[in-house]
């Protein structure tokens, strides 16, 4: 299909490195021919995801820069983490978007500012700003940084000399104090969109934009619903394109998309018709996010014969599986309800957080998996502290489980392999 | 010296391993014997100090046990963090002490709890629990955990398995609403301290205890201020142990003998007496706390030729820089003091820091240091990733500058050594 707009000179314009760019694309490209197009018996409806990928660098972002310079300045707000209620920047006419951390890039230029130790998605949005290789980053006005863990919350002291940063302070405990706190944190966030975007939060805006991300999770929660269906109507590794994409994808289009796919593995589902072989292995993951083009650990599974029927974190369950009240009657009220939503997100950074564990055993539970694979980033304290609590209590469950340690290199990737087709053929 | 009470006997009933236990003093004594024993020109009251070591697992520990077995049931409330209010523990008739995590102690016990990449700090106070050789840990009646960084946040969660915890959660940026919940954890804190005593805070205790504990900190400070002079009346290794005595020793014996301490360290800069030689490279010391027995990198700086004029830390100038103001009319607002004071530490968890870098420049001019170091225990990420702006602080400041990672085996002590003698060489 040809497409004459220029894309070269719209990336340019962002100021990015075109040329270093154009590799990162062509690896990235080749990597979703390899785990992607591969793959055999996909729903056709899928192909939305296809789109959706090569159009990520592209048409996505055409869209929307396009959009700023037609006399509508809508302001791109870029987050790295789950816990910037979406609704929010929404209501108050911007569009939020994920910024790139899912490879390596740069290193070098990266460990001027973080310590070559550090977990490689942080090390990733780093290198990725210095190389200048994410339009996401590139064309995002505002930045809105969390302090979830240690290193994020260091590294936005960085990268804030790099963009212009707004940082919310998250908890890392539930109770009447931090609700409170948490909740004030949204509410000073909506000022500050607000100022950003100079349009003001209404009623009808935010009840609409809580609308619209529900609409977005209610359509994940049917998809996942299908998973529990042996054979498994759809991959694993489609499902995490599909949350990947609703961190950049324009809401209310990738909303369409999700439900058609739903509506196409409730089908195959009802007619037997699988994704994987039936009685394929079936795994749970858990663990750290996995952002663009972080798909290596779902291709070995899914290549080893192994399928992935859910995945409880950030790129997953926890997106999707709980709503905002949509009866909220005042802009106050409803900000009060998006802020208790999102503190409910069981995030490892919390203590205690018996709710993760909880949910990866329903989850295992629900979707008929046959293991767990938990998955860390290197260096991530908290999912690598977490795991041995995991793991008692998978055994508890009675659920096989593994515990992984991973970064974005292929290195160890042979290895990796290894270990999961043991783990399948064990369990 | 004959000391016929039987500690053996005390440390098993304790449930101490006591042959592991011996094995552990025999090190320990070895390395005071070197690091200490061997300082040249040491002020005459640092004999105290010397009784403190000797007595740290032994005499110390009986004079808090043996006090509860004859009817006074004064409780031991254990801690690893500055963050804990000590006023607040000695107001309701219990004592503070700072449990043992400054050595590597049964790592592979450690590591069926905690990641093998754990700060050294945690993993040592996992092991010196499950090797059962610690006397502070074994006789606290409660552990009082803070949530400062991810690794000791989720430590907690695996050493309140084996023993009782309670937790503060202390926030990460400072502002109204941090405020007002660190206010509330401190007056949550005495209330559970309340009920492990069975002793009501009051007035006059809560008074008393405050001013206690800022005597203590007035005598550091004024031993602090006389490290100014040169050549430097006391060695750093000294006054480092000064602070890790603070964490154990009774604090008005302590308060004594630190004062008797400065009265000397006084006079003899007055008369221009050293520990050091006149010249020599005066280094201000910044970075992660340093419990006992971790004295190596304040040894090799100081048998290298340098001396330390002073420690931005916990164990450090942290400790006893600000006071409690003593005017508090009622126990609620003297805790609401209290936190204050507390929430004031400037600690690498909080965001912004800019706060420690101030510090270090303000000491490094008024102690005339000639370099600063700052050093992390490795996998420290906090401290790992504000040695970045350290260092630019230190490059505006005109003042050298050296970042060392290093953890508590002594396999890179050689590598340790020539990088910190070509420090003081170069400057």
């Amino acid at each position: 299909m040809a497409d004459e707009y220029d894309y070269h000179k719209m990336w340019g314009d962002l100021g990015m490195d075109v040329e270093a760019h154009d590799g990162l694309l062509g690896v990235v490209g080749e990597m979703y021919q390899t785990m992607f197009l591969t793959q055999k018996n996909r729903p056709a409806s899928t192909s939305y995801l296809d789109g959706v990928a090569a159009n990520l660098h592209s048409g996505r972002i055409r869209e929307m820069v396009d959009g700023r310079s037609e006399g509508n300045p809508k302001k791109i707000i870029g987050s790295f983490c789950l816990y910037v209620p979406e609704e929010v920047v929404t209501a108050a006419g911007a569009v939020e978007v994920g910024l790139c951390a899912g490879a390596e890039w740069a290193p070098e230029d990266a460990e001027r500012y973080v310590p070559r130790n550090t977990c490689p998605l942080i090390k990733g949005f780093m290198g990725f700003k210095l190389g200048r290789v994410c339009p996401y980053i590139e064309s995002a006005d505002l930045v809105v940084g969390e302090n979830t863990c240690d290193g994020k919350k260091k590294a936005y002291e960085q990268f804030s000399k790099l963009k212009p940063m707004y940082i919310m302070d998250v908890p890392h405990v539930r109770n009447d104090d931090t609700k409170l706190q948490w909740r004030h944190q949204v509410h000073a966030l909506a000022a500050r969109i607000e100022e950003e975007t100079g349009q003001k939060i209404t009623e009808e805006s935010l009840r609409a934009a809580i609308k619209l991300a529900n609409d977005k999770r209610r359509a994940l929660q049917r998809l996942s619903a299908t998973r529990a269906a042996d054979p498994v109507p759809i991959s694993g590794l489609d499902c995490l394109l599909t949350v990947q994409a609703a961190f950049m994808d324009d809401s209310a289009r990738l909303t369409g998309a999700i439900n058609q796919m739903a509506d196409e593995c409730e089908k195959r589902a009802a007619e037997g018709i699988g994704a994987a072989p039936k009685g394929a292995k079936r795994i749970l993951y858990t663990g750290t996010p996995m952002a663009v083009p972080n798909w290596k650990l779902f291709n070995i599974i899914e290549k080893a014969g192994g399928v992935v029927v859910g995945e409880e974190c950030c790129t997953g369950s926890r997106y999707y599986k709980d709503l905002v009240p949509e009866d909220g009657a005042t802009v106050d009220e409803m900000l009060d309800d998006i802020a208790d939503r999102y503190l409910n997100i069981q995030c490892a950074i919390f203590t205690p957080n018996q709710g993760r564990r909880d949910d990866v055993i329903r989850m295992a539970r629900e979707l008929h998996a046959d293991g767990i694979i938990d998955a860390s980033l290197s260096f991530c304290t908290i999912y690598e502290m977490e795991a041995f609590d995991m793991e008692k209590a998978a055994q508890e469950a009675g659920i096989p489980y593994m515990h992984l340690s991973t970064d974005y290199s292929a290195e160890g990737d042979g290895q990796l392999t290894t270990r999961i087709q043991a783990f399948l053929e064990m369990i």
